[in-house]
């Protein structure tokens, strides 16, 4: 098995783009990412992208966006797995490149959200069809339940709540990237509407368009190019019960810690080794449970972690320095990647006034549905 | 590198399965790839589906799908190139496998086409939305202008097209799985509804319900299991313009072309090795371009090829023995991978009345849209 190395990556401003298409948006990271990278072509690439059928009317982006690329006859394929298909595209990437079959493998991700109809009912088609779309339920009432389950076992609180995006607000304010780039207080999350009790508008991550990309390359190749290389010491990822209902404690997501203790034993690293995390805080709940599934806190304590200033920029394991999904924006299929390029930037000392100080080893957390997937990454600095 | 073998293959019945959901339909065709092989788990599977958000509303089948199995917390993803979506998700079981990441995968195809509301709408979303589709373009359409230009550059006639669909009704007619299990005549194509001139509704393939997997494991472990292995020689996978209007020729698809030189470059193969091929037959026109591209006769004969009865079954290359799509049927994200079980039934001398004597060596030709994307897979028995 080959050992691979990111050696650029790129990504769009996040927001609504109204001016931008979706093949628009997935070309300016691309060829960012090709541009940070300094290669001169690409063997092939995969696209995460969630559901651009449902969104623009469009499925094949795999060739419709090679061409745009203007890289046809490259192989280009899409995956999917709801919101963590950035971080699926990222693995094959990984795979294809350890195999041998190929060098230098573009992994991107792109949703063009805002042209959807309903987004709503597409984003409910990440949860299962028959037994909890067709009854109506959103995905905001999906993390309710976790949110409500969580506080019901931990006694966590709608302050602790709102801590997660007070800080990430606090992160993606100096991220020129971010959808939204601006401070706000806890009272800003509670006097919000509520969407769906315990969760304020403000717990929610927005609806976005946006597009990722990374290249992966060989390590043995990697001090070949221009770009400044990051070590890919894992990959791993879960499934685990599509439906909520099916599961045994709503009070997590056990899909997370499945996927970190694989990464961790890939990496061989325990969660102390790791200096800073992006995770997939949809919801401000989900921000929570990651902290506590990745090792970070005992159970029940993502809450304190947030409120106390642990995950801070300046505390002992910042979490989503970028601002997270919440601030810096929540394109779905692009997020996973988008995740990638801020440990990229932060591994490089490159993240300007959201630098993490000692940023070494950093991780990744995507997720799909209400938990369904999961994918995690361990990236080092070399 | 690890060379990698298949030890198991199951499909469903092609059909109109109107008793069975887009899960059962996949569980089954899993099951039975499963059992085949004769393994006790897998570590981890691919989904290639086209569009299951427009057509059942469900996204994130990969979690549903290893959900519904019973075989989560497994990685499961799906992958998606519009109609060669299948072949896809085999390709990156491959590289999963060569890579060393994984031992025994899973890479399967469904797709639930029946329960759309608007299967043309759907089935275009695989062309250019912007520039094709937008303005009404349907993929009869995109193909028959493919068949005049055919017509016009070579003087293939409405008869060898005919003859295409003869052939493999013909073959269907011997395979239980197929969805028209008929055998028709020349005239029955002729005399059949005009869909997009020159193309009638008996030169197109059908509308289906179907699923198909297969297991894949490093070939120096495939003795260890029940299933007959065969060896991948090779996989190849291109992309092209996704609309037709942006190639310079339109009386070919060039993405067969190139996908078929790197695949016979890597299994170290000419054309004429080849004893057996399946190919994506979604419309008369198609068969004769992948007989040209294929290197199997040269440009311009594959009408010939067809008439003369060089593809037939007991023909010098026997091309599509199961029916192909237009009888089998084609569930577009099974379609790839159904091609497989049929290569592999053949290599292992299990295909029945449908047996092509002396098949050591098979091709599997999958392709999205109108050629914006191919993939090429070639098997050897052993």
């Amino acid at each position: 098995m080959r050992e691979v190395a990111i050696i650029g990556v790129g990504m769009t401003r996040f927001g609504e783009l109204w001016n931008q298409s979706l093949r628009d948006i997935f070309v300016e990271a691309a060829l960012k990412a090709i541009d940070d990278a300094g290669v001169d072509h690409i063997d092939s690439m995969y696209v995460g992208s969630m559901s651009p059928g449902l969104y623009v009317g469009q499925e094949h982006i795999g060739s419709m966006l090679a061409d745009y690329l203007g890289v046809a006859p490259i192989p280009s394929s899409r995956v999917e797995s709801a919101c963590a298909s950035g971080s699926v595209a990222l693995r094959q990437a990984i795979f294809e490149v350890a195999s041998g079959y190929s060098d230098i493998v573009l992994a991107g991700g792109v949703e063009k959200m805002n042209d959807g109809q309903d987004t709503s009912y597409i984003l409910a088609t990440a949860a299962d069809q028959e037994y909890e779309a067709y009854f109506g339920v959103t995905f905001p009432g999906l993390y309710a339940m976790i949110a409500r389950a969580h506080m019901h076992r931990y006694g966590t609180t709608s302050e602790q709540l709102a801590a997660v995006a007070v800080k990430n607000h606090a992160n993606g304010y100096l991220n020129p990237d971010a959808q939204f780039q601006m401070k706000i207080t806890k009272e800003t999350v509670l006097n919000s509407t509520m969407v769906a009790d315990p969760l304020h508008l403000f717990d929610c991550s927005p609806v976005t368009d946006g597009g990722a990309a990374a290249i992966v390359v060989p390590l043995e190749m990697a001090g070949k190019f221009k770009g400044h290389p990051v070590k890919i010491l894992a990959t791993a990822q879960s499934s685990d019960t599509i439906a909520l209902h099916s599961r045994s404690d709503l009070s997590t997501v056990p899909a997370i810690g499945i996927a970190a203790e694989k990464a961790y034993k890939m990496a061989g690293l325990t969660p102390d080794k790791i200096d800073l995390a992006e995770v997939h805080d949809c919801f401000t709940i989900a921000e929570i449970c990651a902290t506590e599934e990745l090792g970070f806190v005992e159970k029940g304590k993502g809450g304190e972690a947030a409120e106390s200033g642990m995950t801070a920029l300046d505390g002992k394991i910042p979490i989503n320095s970028s601002g997270g999904l919440k601030s810096k924006g929540h394109p779905v299929g692009a997020t996973g990647i988008a995740q990638i390029a801020e440990i990229v930037h932060q591994l490089r000392g490159e993240a300007g006034d959201r630098q993490v100080k000692n940023a070494r080893i950093g991780l990744t957390q995507n997720m799909g549905g209400s938990g369904g997937s999961c994918t995690i990454h361990i990236l080092e600095a070399m």
